[in-house]
């Protein structure tokens, strides 16, 4: 912490500053320039302090200069985080493949998705049974019915499944059937529910809320992880800014800041990051491009009669054309996606590999 | 809503279109330009369609024109909500003060807060016993301890209590304490949460989220009144934009704005708009000029020892100068503040009025 | 600035840090912690040099402490810069109403708005010549034949005259004209008009761009006072955030910001801020309580048939209203709106005081 | 047009509507549903009666659905414009890499780096003699002698030029020297401007404001179009949000929104859209993978000594090795960069086909 004292600001006033420092256990570091006076205090971040101390007379401003979060950081763990999923290992070299739709209707729907994602190359099937949803009149998910059409398709398929958790109070619920628990964008600083997921055992994909700065982010997952769950996942999927063709604006050079502060993979879902299918493949492109470890993308059979989020899900054949092409672009740039050539074509074995995690 | 086909769209994609809106139950009304046509839908807003008609074949976008919320609109209920809280009333020609501690910490700050806000005017106190911090390292509040010492603090001070509710589990904890249910900026769009606070009939405080438009933040409003509690009161308290000198950026005109589309009262909470103690009065004059019904101002009795939020802490004596001020302002624009004279003195009869609604 | 080296950043990369400090002729001190090193140079601040240290090795972060500016800082004057403007005097006491249309269309309708801005209490005539248009297709301005009719328009009102000047190549035409020159928005970072407009004398109003943090705007400030121009007005017109119901988000705080940071008056142009007539009102008194140096209002005699902005334009009659409720705010925080009594009236002096400045 | 009654506006009110929209030229189509009127126009959009429809009687709401732009459009050209820069072709199959210092310091540092970029497989030479700073006291560039330098960089290096402009008094100058005309971010939106590189024959490339939405671009390029100057590229550079870790947010979204709405080719600065040198070379990556024609790079051979935006600038070393994976993955998405393999390794032709336009 740099503490900025006022010009002008008196001696009693910083003598007074270096006093309240020294009881909270730090050592102060005073310079005096020409014009003002500088308190650094080198050691772990003391977040209230920085609260405090700026209503201390005389100080102008207190800066932070050490990370709040310490288990998420890449100098707490060098390598990454690595996740069994199925088939595939995210923050391993594969890049993996979730796909699904925004939301489970029906089982036809369902398990024609499954179908569909699991023969073009898809590794983790996503579906959500609880949904948060802006209007109460709209569809808010089967809910527990979801769950088990989802735990349907898993046994279908093989592919393992990600689902939303939206509350503490179900999450015992969902954790029975989930093989990854996703965290939703407008719960990403719901500590009482990052806290609960932190102290499951299943992996956790916590997607970054659309007004969460990167640090922000970091420190809810440095919730899941105080929890003493260390298997969670980074999904960067847009933030609000004022272009509005696009719904969010998809943060891609999130990618690498967030592989470099931290060990833990990333995620990027463009379906919700543009809100436009149109947009969808080359936002996989970009991110896998740019060191994602996977991709969360929306799929639905028939994306002209879903209940939600229509208009930025792909159809099944459309998601074939995007893994294709996201497996060339990553052996581009030096990783591979199970299942997948470099050119893009299927290896023979992809369709014996899957197995549930 | 409006559909607006793309240039070279067939009749038969414009067909389809119609016989789906038919199918749905509402009338379309197709206007065909020279180089375009456009489909109007008229009626009560179809939510789910707009997604899906999006992704119809020669679509290019789907507009909605139709307001997407009912039981909160000023065209449901022409008259302002009013809403009693002790002395003052919410909603009426009164302009009502809240103020008090972010964080209950130990008895002595609260009651010598509590203490402070009734001598100097205020109406209501406010003060955190679970609290959303960004950091699992910072101080989260002391629970239910904290409840019974606001209980003790409203029973000596005669001023309803305001308090923070995070999670579903612990409501039934805080409805017993509240008079007031506050639901936090990050908690805006929990819809778990809202529903459960829609089911009580405890008034509750719903603040914006900092990256919640106006119509987002008012749908997050239905939700409670769809569960049936019809006191609810919204709560600006800034929006996350660009600039860094303040902590948020206070949206003054959403006050206006929430007022001529909803029928519920606005309060502004000017502490965390800003997060500088010093912008924190001439805020509250702002919203009071702009229209607000109400403020609320976190104050300590000694911002430089808060384990919270003291950089935008007003100490007693500085709120008690802001409050006379409001109630000036409150004077030149036709309103109130009970227990102040329109030239910011106290009525004679103020110390007496005050009683917990 | 506070330079932050990496943890594990070798003695040698501190030291060589510490030499190109001492090369460039600062003090570097320097703060060794358990797990990083933090060197801070406290003086002026040396601009180039934060940019070029942090690509230094061992080097992660460079962080500004001083200050950017200097002419425009309360620092460097205490008093607030006073600015006289016909019967009033931007910058002291005084609220300054400057009103108008957008743009000079005709004789009829700016004559027609010059008396009644006249009769109901404004003090400067506002009105565009060169327009700066989103689109090539619309309406330009009348250029020089605008400024000719706003020059009558100031000979028969007595009002003095703000009007836009885009470009240094007609700058010289416009301050012929003008008695004060508006830099819009969009040409708030345009640094060689800047720097034109600060050889000229004549006083200059300086929107804020509507991405543009206070720092920024000051240092724009900075270039008009460094080129010898010391009358300059700072005119708050809104940001570009996320929320779409408003057409920019007027940033009330940024009023008691600047007046903090420097003694230059501040201005508050709702008409543009919002993009909304009827909240044009409330947002001049919220400026006003926030205390605003003046307001800058759209007026138009009859809105709906303007060539630019009618839907933010006041008509005649609602600038009537919400000048009387200005006087009344202005008298609540202890100023004066001249031409006005506290409570709304007009003093009888107000037909003949007024002069051009 | 769509015109949005409010609910109870009279039949005098619509008519009155109507006739205004006859009266201009236009044909009403007016839908009556149970609770309000829309009134459809369908057409060339027109401007200016969005604004002032807005204002008349009985009107809540105009809303455009005609795009504003014309000539940029896709409609008007399905073909991408293609703009030959030495050996590459913006807007063919190629991507073409820019890349030069932020500013010409001096010869030895703009030689030393344009052999830097010849060698390792740049197209086209960046460097700004003129430079728009924040600060009126940082490095102004070098003017003329500037442009000079880049004329014998070229000469020697065989590398078309690209330099800023940054107001029309020095556009006859700077277009004696510049092969490609760079408007800059803060000009984007300044008309003057754009109004006379419309009416050069110079390729001009337009930057993205930082806060300029993309239909708000569009419309900037339109301005240059409308002169008659049809070699444009779009750059797309970030904007501004809340997250501060990047300098700016590189919205690589945009990248398929211009090519999908505009037939102009789109260039990418990552170096201004993450002011981060090691964010750098992932972002030119993911712009490729996203459809970009081509990146413009900050390359410094000794970023450290950097007058400017040395945090952000490459090393030549870098460069080349950012280069290299450029043409790998421009291979994956079926494009080439001219002078390099697929597989990176440079082509035996790179050292002889490069020559100025």
């Amino acid at each position: 912490m740099i503490i900025k004292m006022k010009r002008g600001a008196t001696d009693a006033q910083v003598e007074e500053v270096e006093r309240r420092i020294i009881a909270e256990g730090y050592t102060p570091n005073t310079i005096r320039g020409v014009e003002m006076a500088v308190i650094a205090v080198i050691g772990k971040r003391p977040e209230w302090m920085i609260d405090t101390v700026e209503s201390m007379a005389g100080v102008e401003q207190a800066i932070p200069i050490e990370k709040p979060y310490k288990l998420a950081a890449r100098d707490f763990q060098a390598a990454t985080t690595e996740i069994r999923l199925g088939a595939a290992t995210l923050g391993s070299n594969d890049v993996v493949i979730m796909a699904g739709p925004c939301t489970v209707e029906t089982r036809d729907q369902l398990l024609a998705t499954a179908r569909g994602v699991k023969e073009h190359g898809g590794h983790v099937l996503r579906g959500g049974a609880y949904k948060p949803r802006s209007s109460p009149y709209s569809f808010q998910g089967l809910g527990e019915d979801g769950l088990k059409l989802l735990q349907e398709a898993r046994e279908l398929s093989g592919l393992p499944i990600i689902t939303e958790v939206m509350e503490p109070g179900t999450l015992d619920t969902v954790v029975r059937y989930a093989d990854v628990l996703q965290i939703g964008a407008r719960n990403c600083q719901n500590y009482p529910l990052l806290r609960e997921v932190g102290r499951t055992r299943t992996p956790v994909m916590l997607k970054r809320g659309p007004s969460v700065t990167v640090e922000e982010w970091i420190m809810a997952a440095e919730y899941i992880l105080h929890g003493g769950n260390m298997q969670v996942m980074m999904c960067e999927r847009g933030i609000k800014t004022f272009e509005n063709y696009t719904r969010n604006t998809l943060d891609i050079s999130a990618i690498p800041v967030i592989k470099r502060l931290t060990h833990l993979p990333v995620i990027v879902d463009p379906s919700h990051g543009t809100g436009k299918w149109h947009l969808v493949k080359s936002m996989c492109l970009a991110s896998v491009a740019a060191g994602a470890d996977g991709v969360l993308i929306e799929v639905h059979p028939t994306p002209d009669t879903a209940l939600c989020d229509g208009a930025q899900s792909l159809t099944i054949e459309n998601f074939a054309d995007a893994a294709r092409a996201i497996a060339q672009v990553a052996a581009a740039v030096g990783r591979s996606v199970p299942g997948f050539e470099p050119d893009g074509s299927r290896t023979g074995a992809a369709v014996t590999r899957v197995a549930v995690a």
